[in-house]
């Protein structure tokens, strides 16, 4: 039989030629049509060309929220290059490690990254850095682009970070994208007059996302810079927001400054778990929020719970999308209904594994199931609750923290002997790090030095907000950090 | 790389389980949930396990619109067993032809097709008949069931009846249907009250379509036998259907019946050209009716017209849907904007080929491109004009004449309701065309004032030479005008 054809046309191309008068991006004074947007790409994709790009060069960004990160992210299939989105929370030492895992052809930054590319440029003088500015005196090649999309054929390179302390970069493909982006859409359907409001950062999957299904859709998209609640609230009624995507944080700042929009549908909430106060709160508000359970290694969503099931439902996430697959394993048996166990996901969303990572990819998919490290259960209704987030992470302000990460960074200070990071509740954050540290012998804790030594080393929000020193850690038999049993003794302090 | 997954959950099972209580089907009395369905199609599968059913084998059925039918559509993939729905318009002969070609393993009919499958079976008594209530009878099996679907597996094998030569059963996988559904949901959008009603032959793709779309969506199917139109119009309101399909000559009789549906979103209209006069009745009337040109082969849609396009591109297919692409062929090269050429099609929504016809697959399949034998354009703006099947192009003295063409011009003449030109061979410029017309009820035939009023309108050699006035046109069940069999009848004469 012959094999089904994995390609389609350029996605934003044919947007430009179905409605190229439609708004496909609003930020700040920015308003692009898909036919402007198309232009921007084209001339960008030829600049890329002129630098030297060659088919699945990586092409790395260390970008704010930006009309020029969004023409990058639709650049990608026109001169078949690798996008690599960089945290811009990180600091240098964290996207040095980055740059050498994945060795980008380019990497573009621009101005209010501009300190710390300079210092990554000194430390590594082989990259080519360019400044979004100098970007505009590159003159244009005139090769023949690409118009053809393979399904196969990788998009996006996104650092996650694991158990072992080193962030992994998970692989996306066209095909991953673009399964989620109908996946998705089958979800919370369709409608005409649909705006998708982007406040997330575009360097994670949350906000990338939304921007490759505004050319799927053929919708516009609202972008913001940075999140603060009274602009986000106004640009919902200014612009007449359909969906948008939010962390808890940021929706309860919203509720706290009035958030009142009419047209909104969905609002989906992700990263982590949801207070309920804030559900009731939405829920007599009449705002449709949808919790959602996702992950960079599917592309994002994974399941999403209907506003009319939120308070039914309370802290689940939701049932799996339709082209999904979820089941529970225990001991590499599916788990009963209520079972907690791992959490294992397989469908076309997901990722085809982490790059120049075998041994790691084959650890995370294996039979096509993508093992997410994550503990939960199905209800009997087929509804997923998410116990706890894989290997102890810490979701803090809707970012991914690691603990074994931070833990990595304490070991390296001379006075610490051991160290052990756990999560603790926070209003304002949802969770926070904090740090336990056993000292060696003589030392004496100097809080203010660690933290100091942290600040060099981690992003911001992986800055634990307390050292104490404890006599020893609770370990198992094999010496493996008992994280759970930690929290419980810290918390019950 | 690792292969993308290419594997989903059954749609049905997951939407009964997602919303057990919704809808899926209203079928006269019947009033089936996704629930409903779901344990009416695990009983039919653990029916056709028990008659012997194996993954592959074809099941033929002869049946009218039903909720068995929609039942089998559903049950193919728990016994991974293949549909073959026979035309029940066919004579014996023609459907004798067929069995042979695709040797099911099973042929179920119901009452209204049991003459001709008793005919049918007394010429194959090697094949099993099954009478629809004799399969009430059948006890069902308790083998495992599969809840899986392969999208590279057939869902459906269906005859195209090709102008020339014997039919051949074009096949259909999962993927095919899946991206058909999607494809056209970003045409659409999708709405929760979403409502589609199928009065058009299940045994077509174009009814065929809806029964997929609605466990794909999870929307109900509103179902009619047969097509009558004061029925139908009726139905629109009761059942506030938002999507129809339907072709011409329903929907102007559904316009003689005072169509008024305040829900309707889409008319999907098929099946060949539409008369200017039935369009300008639409807009005058707010009925938002969408063009589309489609084939088995490509699982239904490849174009289709927006509502607001009606007029300014009238005549056209509208843009292809976004994951397919078009081009026009001049022997062998690309056509350039408005050249007249064979319209090739590539995308997911593509038949892997014919069904034990490897010369007709890769005839028809070349290098991804399927060629249609259908002529057509794209003018600058990418909207498709089809100008006419291949088979039926008219050479009059070196000058190429496409009978649709001739067609368009006859039905804006007021007394014509349809037209069917065909070309008769000549001495003088070796073929010339010559038009049948059906007149609207009243009006008697004016050759001379018809011909004046082509003669406006079109080039000399374009110009009927006669005009005869018939009865009715020959036409596929679909509504497709049948030249061939017109240019047999006409010529016998």
């Amino acid at each position: 039989m012959i094999r089904p054809d994995q390609t389609l046309p350029d996605w934003l191309r044919r947007r430009a030629a179905t409605m190229p008068e439609r708004i496909a991006l609003i930020a700040g004074d920015t308003r692009w049509t898909f036919a402007d947007l198309d232009q921007q790409v084209e001339h960008l994709a030829r600049q890329l060309m002129a630098l030297g790009i060659q088919p699945g060069d990586r092409v790395a960004v260390l970008l704010q929220n930006s009309p020029v990160f969004v023409t990058l992210v639709h650049t990608m299939p026109r001169c078949r290059a690798v996008l690599v989105p960089l945290n811009t929370r990180l600091t240098p030492n964290e996207l040095a490690w980055q740059l050498d895992d994945v060795s980008p052809r380019l990497v573009i930054h621009d101005q209010s990254n501009a300190g710390v590319a300079d210092q990554l440029h000194q430390q590594q003088p082989d990259y080519f850095f360019y400044h979004t500015d100098a970007l505009h005196d590159v003159a244009a090649s005139d090769q023949a682009l690409d118009y053809t999309i393979a399904l196969n054929e990788l998009h996006t390179i996104i650092y996650t970070s694991g158990t072992t302390g080193k962030p992994k970069g998970a692989m996306l493909t066209y095909g991953n994208h673009w399964w989620s982006a109908t996946a998705s859409m089958l979800n919370l359907g369709l409608h005409d007059d649909d705006r998708w409001l982007a406040v997330l950062p575009l360097f994670h999957i949350g906000g990338l996302s939304i921007l490759l299904r505004s050319v799927i859709y053929g919708i516009p998209v609202v972008l913001h810079e940075a999140f603060d609640a009274a602009p986000v609230n106004r640009s919902l009624e200014e612009h007449q927001i359909t969906i948008i995507s939010v962390v808890s944080t940021m929706l309860q700042r919203m509720l706290d400054q009035q958030l009142c929009a009419t047209k909104l549908r969905w609002v989906l909430l992700g990263g982590g778990p949801v207070p309920r106060l804030l559900l009731e709160a939405c829920n007599k508000r009449g705002i449709p929020v949808a919790q959602t359970y996702g992950m960079t290694e599917t592309a994002s969503q994974v399941a999403t719970l209907a506003p009319h099931d939120a308070l039914r439902k309370s802290g689940s996430a939701g049932q799996p999308l339709l082209p999904l697959k979820v089941q529970i394993d225990i001991e590499g048996e599916p788990a009963a209904a209520r079972q907690v166990g791992e959490i294992l996901v397989r469908g076309p969303m997901v990722t085809p594994g982490y790059f120049n990572r075998p041994t790691a990819t084959a650890a995370a998919l294996q039979d096509g199931w993508l093992h997410t490290g994550d503990l939960g259960y199905l209800d009997s209704d087929g509804y997923l609750y998410v116990v706890d987030r894989r290997d102890d992470i810490i979701i803090s302000g809707g970012e991914n923290v690691y603990p074994a990460e931070i833990e990595e960074v304490l070991l390296a200070f001379p006075a610490v002997a051991e160290a052990g990071v756990i999560g603790i509740p926070d209003e304002q954050w949802g969770q926070v790090p904090i740090a336990c540290v056993v000292l060696c012998s003589g030392a004496e804790l100097d809080e203010a030095a660690i933290i100091a030594f942290c600040h060099e080393r981690l992003a911001r929000y992986k800055i634990p907000h307390t050292i104490q020193a404890v006599a020893a850690l609770p370990r198992t038999a094999a010496g493996k950090l008992r994280r759970g049993v930690l929290r419980t003794q810290t918390l019950d302090e």
